[in-house]
């Protein structure tokens, strides 16, 4: 064996070119420590919605190792605690789907009892035409709670 | 301090007295530890989908300690595993809302390509009329398949 047939450091699945997952986002993430990032979801129903996005595509939880699926839950489950101390929300919704693009991510969703669609799923048919107005959580605000619960992620800072 | 006022074995937030899911279930769980259980769930458009539902009576799982979210967890994802090993199933999808009964609970669903939502989650509108006839799963062959991953839940055998 030599150089040329040497394992390459990243696996083959590491990243998918007709991914929009994998692609360098548009949106600077909240939080990115390398294994994953938290982005923040522009959705006036629902501030402070974020994603929680595996950084290598993966497409479902079961293949990760499973330090891998604690390592990736603890963030979803900080985010769903930042939310909790952020907004006056009265329950969090978590899912985590891949239907439309199956590379592991993660919804973490504020709800409200008068939100357009509560109790149903943010995905279902709105059973109201608005909701009252929600105190918009600034991208600052959101990242300083997430450091605050997991740690800086050694980046450099965010625009 | 006498015995009457003695600290109960369970703490106050075990069970609630009218939430359905800490009620004695009607269904007999396919597999349950004491901690949690794992239900079927009856939907013939998702044949295996099944319930992961906290015996405890917990609203959020950042309400949990880090060991019992993650004990949760593993069970969820045990549940993914076996119904990518019992089904043909395109895709899974995990959810955890809790916006009806506010009871830790997970979703795990096998989705089809075909099937009446899809991409859709399963609580948007129906996309098709029909969905093409799934091969019912036994409840027996699941258990047995649940067992294969997580070990037997050392309880009588159900009925």
């Amino acid at each position: 064996m030599n150089e040329m047939t040497a394992t390459p450091a990243m696996p083959a699945q590491s990243m998918a070119a007709d991914c929009p997952l994998c692609v360098a986002p548009a949106e600077a993430p909240l939080w990115d420590d390398g294994f994953c990032r938290v982005i923040a979801v522009d959705d006036a129903d629902h501030p402070g919605f974020c994603r929680v996005i595996l950084n290598r595509h993966v497409r479902e939880m079961s293949d990760l190792a499973e330090a891998e699926q604690m390592r990736l839950m603890r963030v979803v489950f900080a985010v769903e605690k930042v939310l909790r101390q952020c907004t006056d929300a009265d329950k969090i919704n978590l899912a985590s789907f891949g239907n439309m693009v199956a590379h592991v991510h993660w919804h973490v969703i504020p709800r409200w009892r008068d939100d357009r669609r509560f109790p149903e799923a943010i995905w279902a048919a709105a059973l109201r035409p608005t909701a009252p107005a929600r105190k918009a959580l600034t991208r600052e605000r959101l990242r300083a709670a997430i450091i605050n619960e997991l740690g800086d992620d050694l980046r450099e800072p965010r625009p």
